[in-house]
């Protein structure tokens, strides 16, 4: 499926999704960019930083329960990649996208985060406020 | 942009495109399939016919104020693409993306909408709501 992105993008997303499959996040700041911004669906307002990013990624994959990756969407540079999830939190359903924009070293420089629907993106904000609020006091805002 | 897809997706989405700018949706009907579904951004449970997909795309653009698209994603066959929209509903600015599925005709299949943040997902929840809930009367499920 990545057989249309530049080689420093694949190799990242390789990473990625070899992250997920073992849930084990201690190489994510690997394949960050120092000032990467975080947009979550919840707020508008972004989050600026490694930390911040490597924080509510290897957060929100410990709330999701039965996460799967489906289609991969990638703009025509291919440094622009969509990733269609599905997911539950509790007993809701959802779906969900990462888009992810990388810089010419495979680096992300953001990720961005839609889910649906309403209920299940109440469910995963609550869940992420009670582990989050304490480090990012605004993740509610 | 549109380089990469299939010659009948290019054509319904330059289609598509032109009655955004018009906000003339009298053609939509044309590149929808007889029996398409609409994944709402508030609801789980999608809705199937294109008489629901014309009413509710065609609902939409008229609450949407600045509504502009940004990125376009396509998958690897061109018949999935996604398209990166900003908008605001009110004094609520949102971001969007429509995830597309076409069939080999170029007809739309699946149409598919995610929406952040809450604040912004929950203004056009409501307007939807007040506009559509005589029509289709689980669109706030």
């Amino acid at each position: 499926m990545t057989a249309t992105l530049p080689p420093a993008v694949a190799r990242s997303m390789e990473t990625w999704h070899g992250m997920i499959e073992r849930r084990d996040f201690a190489d994510l700041a690997s394949i960050i960019h120092p000032e990467a911004t975080f947009r979550s669906p919840m707020a508008f307002k972004p989050y600026h930083s490694r930390e911040a990013v490597v924080l509510i990624l290897s957060t929100v994959i410990t709330i999701f329960e039965n996460f799967t990756y489906h289609r991969q969407f990638a703009d025509d540079d291919g440094l622009n990649v969509v990733l269609e999830f599905s997911a539950g939190v509790g007993d809701k359903s959802l779906k969900g996208i990462d888009m992810i924009r990388f810089d010419a070293d495979g680096l992300i420089t953001e990720f961005e985060v839609m889910i649906r629907p309403l209920n299940g993106l109440q469910a995963l904000g609550a869940q992420m406020g009670a582990r989050l609020a304490q480090y990012l006091p605004a993740y509610k805002g």
